[in-house]
């Protein structure tokens, strides 16, 4: 019989933020079995994936072993983590563990699209642990910008991982559990084979701040407005909430929830009683009825989403509410980079307006949800792991945690994607690649990054397109003129002529000359006509577009 | 006889970065004499601007009023305040005036596009005036990111106007003319109605930081480098080039420049007088013969542009010369919002290769080329303007800055592009709003912003696209099949069928349905297969796609 081993695999998360998935695994090799930690998604962007819904890992690694998976535990409610299990948990058909809030949001997830909610099981906090195979879970409390977030204790006959989630060191994060260095301590004690860690802000060098900081502040900034003030900040951040609509009810304001997925949580952190006090709202009908300076809205789209209601806000009205000089909205966020022209326009929307804007440049409205540098220094020293694997980063956030595990005296590796660590005794070895990628849902369907429909579409964007149909009869001969139809082009060029008659003069004068053997051959008539035509665009308008040449044959 | 008046009207760069274009106009009400100052472009995106090469401001309003235009004043040669001469240098048909390195790369452009050199004129600094109508105008010289920039002091029968141009405050800019107090006092005793002001860093507090200062920072760096050292800035910062390079001279390496744009700067700089040391470079083939601690690119592609220098040495190798462990890649730049994504990715592909990246996020190897807050107070101070007109920004700059000048107690005046002030001596009036907007260049053609071509590309990318065919005897009934062929489409949803034959099932079931009426009425039976087959789409794929539906009568 074949050694036993544990075996670590991130899907997703390794190599970029978003879309986290990491299979673990103990058995014989090729036969361990397996569970998955975080089965998240990540957001399109008009750049590389047009008309794209949402981003996910291409999970086929998985659905091909799903007799060998045991469970999978989502360590929180963000997008990142929880946003494809609806997507792929029919196809992986394991059990799914997390805490309550968390399983609540999934839940609600697993219900619209028509999949039985009780597949997620509730767990309780460390020292609870799930059996799953070879494997005993527990889910340890951790601060994050989401209610009960976990890291995970995964035990199995080959020792303890500890696998971070995602977390901040926090001693009083207003709701949820606080930073507890005596529990890590704790856990650590039996000694840990490898720390999971989260990469995120390990280039921010200042220990991270407590939630808790942030309430003066605010206070002092709503206490001082004299009209309406509206703040954003991520819908699930329910501790901002609290104490961004506690500064507003001490200022005298009714609070107003504005966006669907900010309510949401609210109700899921109240039904699942991590949030147990928090200032009474009111709905927008209600709020057009009182003085501008007795309203506070908080409203979703931080990060400049344009169907949000901070940017219908910037646009024009939201709910029957109308921004106006004199009112403050107050950016309690951070600017996800390559979010930034989003963000920026809702700035110059509101400037418009006449709004004051306060945005987190000052550092005094947010904090972030993920240790920074010397708090993950901090989390090493105290586990004390055999060795450090970053997760949860780009390449550049692996490496430096890589580099910062190092100068600390711990053992660290560096696994992007598809690679395959044995975490053994002496350390981790590489012991396989798999080959990982994108799913994109696409509509309703799931459709394979490399499958060519986005490049198509990138084409359509950057080159515009052209439809040439030509009909020919049994004779090889034309029949009429061929008939061009341009979309995304400029109409005329150079010539000032109509490119569609240009174009159509091209391809009648290279049918003309065209020679008998080609004439009958589609595929060559196609590839000929085509050619030409974009060059003769070329030369009109100085652009080769994509073409769809149909050509009928009347037989 | 009417009152003659001084006007002043942006047509591009306020409410907006880029695209600088500001109109001044004086005499009679609707017969003033004009004068422009600048004509600057703004690079387009995938987001909004897909397959656009540049986009420039409208000028039709200048141009029906060429008979009036007297000449073009260009301050400095950054693309956003010349790039778009070369478009409109004909249509216009003005006198160009500029200082001497301005000129040489103004005129470089104007013989790309085939267009006489000769239309623009060198002009020297203050206090040369230039006569245009009833302007006289000076070059005022500034310190700036680019050599020889410079403000404008314009003077009208109504009294004096200083145009800032981009600038900030430097006693030390390494190449070029330091900030003179003594000089803007000057230009400023008789009294100055209006100024006209750089807003970009009206949000950042601290006072701008001199060029000079970098240099013991970039030579401690670059001395203290093991392998390759590798730097990026603008390719117009001839100061940072000046500095980088010394930096790496004085360390014992050899200087290449890699970056078509950043010779073509030096050289300029050269020619014209304004670089008289710039340590010697070398090839990159003789580059490649030396030890790489003995080597130091300068590197275009600071923003992340993908086809610059920067990106392929990330990518892969560029003329011969491959990145590895133990380089040092050096970020003397500031990100400019948006371009976020593309620079993380050059970040990124380095971190893979193992090389070590520096950014700015310290502050110490870059200087922005714009005046601080604290540093428009000063000028303000010093030019005691009648009232200042904020230029160069986006709206929240504009309206900041206006509250920075009025908090100085300055009158001032927020004018977005469109807006015609008056500049009387009771201070500015809005007299005139001008509908202003953009032209793309697309290829070779001039495209309106509003023409439909590039929605359609967005629409297509975000959509997919269809093309169907049909052929309708001359009974109106239909010969063969419907035909469909897709682009930027998944090949099947929901029904596991094919796409294209699910289409085509449901467009030949709609013809034999459809009455006689539609069928001999092409717009109706195109407009109610266009509507079936987007239904069609949207329950097979959840996508309602573009169409294109060709109808192809046999008579």
């Amino acid at each position: 019989m074949s050694r036993e081993r544990l075996i670590y695999m991130p899907l997703g998360g390794a190599g970029e933020i978003g879309m986290n998935a990491y299979v673990y695994g103990y058995g014989a090799p090729g036969a361990e079995r397996l569970i998955l930690v975080d089965l998240g998604v990540t957001f399109p962007e008009m750049d590389g994936t047009p008309g794209v819904d949402l981003i996910m890992p291409d999970m086929s690694w998985l659905i091909e072993r799903k007799d060998r998976l045991e469970a999978v535990f989502i360590t929180h409610a963000h997008e990142d983590h929880v946003g494809g299990l609806a997507h792929f948990a029919h196809a992986l058909g394991a059990p799914v563990h997390a805490r309550a809030f968390t399983a609540n949001i999934a839940r609600g997830k697993l219900a619209e699209y028509g999949l039985a909610p009780e597949i997620v099981q509730v767990a309780g906090p460390w020292p609870q642990m799930i059996t799953a195979g070879p494997f005993s879970v527990a889910f340890l409390p951790v601060s994050h910008s989401i209610p009960e977030s976990a890291g995970l204790v995964i035990d199995s006959p080959a020792g303890r991982v500890v696998h971070s989630g995602d977390f901040k060191i926090d001693p009083t994060p207003i709701v949820g559990e606080a930073f507890d260095p005596a529990l890590w301590a704790e856990v650590a004690r039996g000694g840990v084979r490898a720390l999971v860690c989260d990469s995120t802000n390990v280039f921010s060098p200042e220990p991270g701040r407590s939630e808790a900081g942030l309430a003066t502040e605010i206070e002092a900034l709503v206490a001082g407005a004299g009209g309406m003030v509206i703040a954003t900040t991520f819908a699930s951040n329910v501790a901002r909430l609290k104490t961004l609509a506690e500064a507003g009810s001490r200022a005298g304001r009714s609070i107003v929830l504005f966006g669907r997925a900010m309510r949401r949580m609210i109700e899921a952190a109240v039904e699942t009683g991590v949030l147990t006090e928090f200032p009474p709202t009111i709905s927008a009908e209600e709020a057009l009825e009182l003085p501008r300076e007795q309203v506070m809205l908080l409203a979703t789209g931080s990060q400049g989403e344009r169907r949000a209601a901070s940017a219908q806000l910037a646009r024009g009205k939201y709910r029957g509410i109308t921004l106006e000089e004199g009112d403050l909205f107050l950016f309690s966020s951070r600017t996800i980079p390559g979010n930034e022209r989003d963000v920026i326009r809702i700035m110059n929307g509101l400037s418009e307006k006449g709004v004051e804007v306060v945005d987190d440049d000052s550092g005094r409205y947010h904090v972030s949800g993920h240790a920074n540098r010397p708090d993950l220094e901090r989390v090493h020293q105290i586990v004390q792991p055999g060795i450090v694997i970053p997760m949860h980063g780009e390449h550049r956030h692996l490496r430096e945690h890589v580099r910062l595990a190092e100068a600390g005296g711990f053992a660290a590796a560096l696994a992007v994607n598809g690679t395959m660590l044995e975490l053994g005794e002496g350390g981790a070895k590489t012991v396989d690649y798999v080959e990982t990628g994108r799913s994109y849902l696409d509509g309703s369907v799931l459709i394979g990054a490399l499958d060519g429909v986005v490049r198509d579409r990138i084409r359509m964007a950057l080159n515009g397109h052209v439809t040439l149909t030509l009909i020919l009869d049994e004779r090889d001969a034309m029949l009429g003129d061929p008939w061009c139809e341009t979309m995304g082009l400029a109409d005329a060029g150079i010539s000032r002529k109509p490119l569609v008659e240009v174009l159509e003069a091209e391809i009648a004068r290279q049918v003309a000359r065209a020679d008998r053997k080609i004439l009958a051959d589609d595929d060559g008539l196609r590839d000929m006509l085509q050619r030409h035509l974009r060059q003769k665009a070329q030369n009109e308008i100085g652009k080769k577009p994509e073409v769809t040449v149909i050509i009928s044959r009347m037989r």
